[in-house]
């Protein structure tokens, strides 16, 4: 470690009011100290950008209040332990946590896992084989149990969890449709992850493509939108559909109402909303299934990367936007000359 | 049966918009035959009034299609049987039915049921040991489920499936908070049905008052109208919170998109919406259950009775802007003198 550290870190400026913009956050710098008892000293690797954040700034989720400006911005993130005044950490091992967005935290050992060595790259544990992975397994697995020939409308279909969701789906033999927010990524999803259809949301035609694309109705909707795609997807409910609300990023940081449940009654269908920190012991579980997938073929994933601290505020609010493809992720610390190479879309490694 | 009968029945002068008025509704007479082979000619006794028609009325429901202008309006009806073509019925036989808003239906034998000579009065086979009483049942018993001591909240409270839902709940030994249109109604459901506690959704301060009635939050919801009021119980959900669906008076008709489903999220919680004529099987087990609960009077019920066909559109429209308490009937052929001395929210025999 050097004896001179600085730690820059994303705060709130301001609570952001619909959509967040680049003026919500500020970057602030602090010269990092060492480890008092019982802490780590880190160096963030990989930041982790997800939807959840955008409502915890809303006071939403498992937080209940809303943060107070200047608070540092949440995130999960793979790191290095740079010094460790906790024993069960030593310099150099790469530990996962909810440790934020910032590029040298000092947090309490107890809240990081050290990272299983099985997870490579690293950068899989904060999507594929990490939280949202886990997300899609839960709500295709537990909730959802889609069967052979069943139709599975799956939303965000090529964000971090619908795109698992969807693969998921259809390696129990369901046919799966994406909703996605534009042509390219429906190429993605279909092309790439398998998906049976893809149907594009910002056509105005979309609740008839997506009629289209389910002559049989829908018998399972993993959702991660709300809002109008839901109502949509909703109008095509078989008889005793299943839904799995893992998220409403149409609806976070909005106060709009929700769409009509009148098809939900007509459908006699069920509604599990259910959160992955509940679930969080299955992961040894998901992640032995999840490895095995990738490392066959049967699961693929795309990253979507960004390099440095002060670009999560713009990658974050794009994530939000629908504009990035798969796996949103901050790099830190970059090998030199490899930004400006990498292709933000690339497909992930291996 | 007298050798000339007059049909009069209630048909749709056209298809209303929002709430329903006066003049979406037409009488016809028309001159009664006599039944074909396997049909049975009836009179009408009583006439059901439920918010199920309403939903028919825009197409809703198990429907599908929205009705034709000139269409006698649907119903359920306890009715005589004056003439039969159908060797299971006789004359002088009570008998249930979907036989419309009409004093003297022609119908195929086999869509009538024989009453249970236990159903006293005949009248309560529409409300508490009918359909009604059964909706609360499945809802009560197969799906919310309440345990000793959880806040059950239910919706309608007064109305003839939430006063069955809530008594039903407390059974089981939960606390039941009702939310109903006016304190007269909260007096019924606190002072008559055993509520614990009643909440006036018309009140400025309704969610407010709400929360105080439920200090622990909400366990289980039984909704039959969603709204507003389904928003304001939402947002008291505790983590796991059941919410059972079975009807949603204040969107029947209108266009409205409904409540945000953010606090499902946050609370883990899981709706289900169902509709009780998947669950037909299970009246005779209910109906055993309920006559023993109202014999001994562990079970109470109203009716709001009107009397003479013509008034059914007046009585339906005040059903749905919450004006009546109970059970909302139509009693036809009325004993001499007796129509205009019942008071309408007289407590039922029994």
């Amino acid at each position: 470690m050097t004896a001179v550290t600085v730690n820059r870190r994303i705060v709130l400026a301001r609570l952001p009011e619909g959509t967040p913009c680049p003026a919500d956050f500020a970057i602030e710098e602090l010269r990092s100290g060492m480890p008092a008892a019982g802490e780590v000293a880190l160096r963030t690797l990989w930041l982790s950008l997800d939807p959840y954040q955008r409502n915890w700034m809303a006071g939403g989720g498992r937080y209940g209040v809303t943060p107070a400006p200047g608070v540092t911005v949440i995130g999960r993130a793979v790191s290095e332990v740079l010094a460790s005044a906790d024993g069960r950490f030593k310099p150099g091992d790469l530990v996962l946590g909810e440790t934020g967005w910032q590029t040298h935290p000092i947090v309490r050992g107890e809240v990081l896992e050290r990272l299983d060595p099985a997870i490579d790259p690293p950068s899989a544990a904060l999507g594929i084989l990490g939280s949202p992975g886990l997300t899609a397994w839960i709500g295709i697995h537990d909730i959802l149990q889609p069967q052979p020939g069943e139709t599975v409308v799956v939303s965000a279909a090529v964000g971090a969890v619908g795109s698992v969701a969807g693969q998921l789906a259809r390696l129990r033999g369901a046919r799966v449709v994406g909703i996605a927010g534009d042509p390219l990524k429906c190429h993605v999803a279909v092309g790439e992850l398998g998906f049976d259809a893809c149907v594009t949301r910002r056509d105005d035609d979309f609740p008839e493509q997506l009629s289209r694309a389910c002559p049989d109705g829908v018998d399972a909707f993993f959702d991660n939108t709300g809002g109008s795609v839901a109502a949509a997807v909703y109008r095509l409910l078989r008889q005793d559909a299943r839904i799995a609300l893992c998220g409403l990023v149409a609806e976070y940081g909005f106060t709009t109402p929700g769409p009509s449940l009148m098809p939900l009654l007509a459908a006699q269908a069920s509604l599990r909303a259910f959160s992955v920190r509940r679930h969080l012991a299955r992961m040894p579980e998901y992640r032995r299934q999840a490895i095995a997938w990738v490392g066959s073929g049967a699961l693929r994933y795309r990253e979507h990367v960004v390099d440095g601290i002060e670009q999560a505020p713009r990658a974050f609010i794009e994530m939000l936007a629908g504009r990035t493809i798969g796996k949103a992720l901050v790099r830190l610390h970059a090998p030199c000359g490899l930004a400006a190479t990498r292709p933000e879309h690339a497909l992930a490694p291996a």
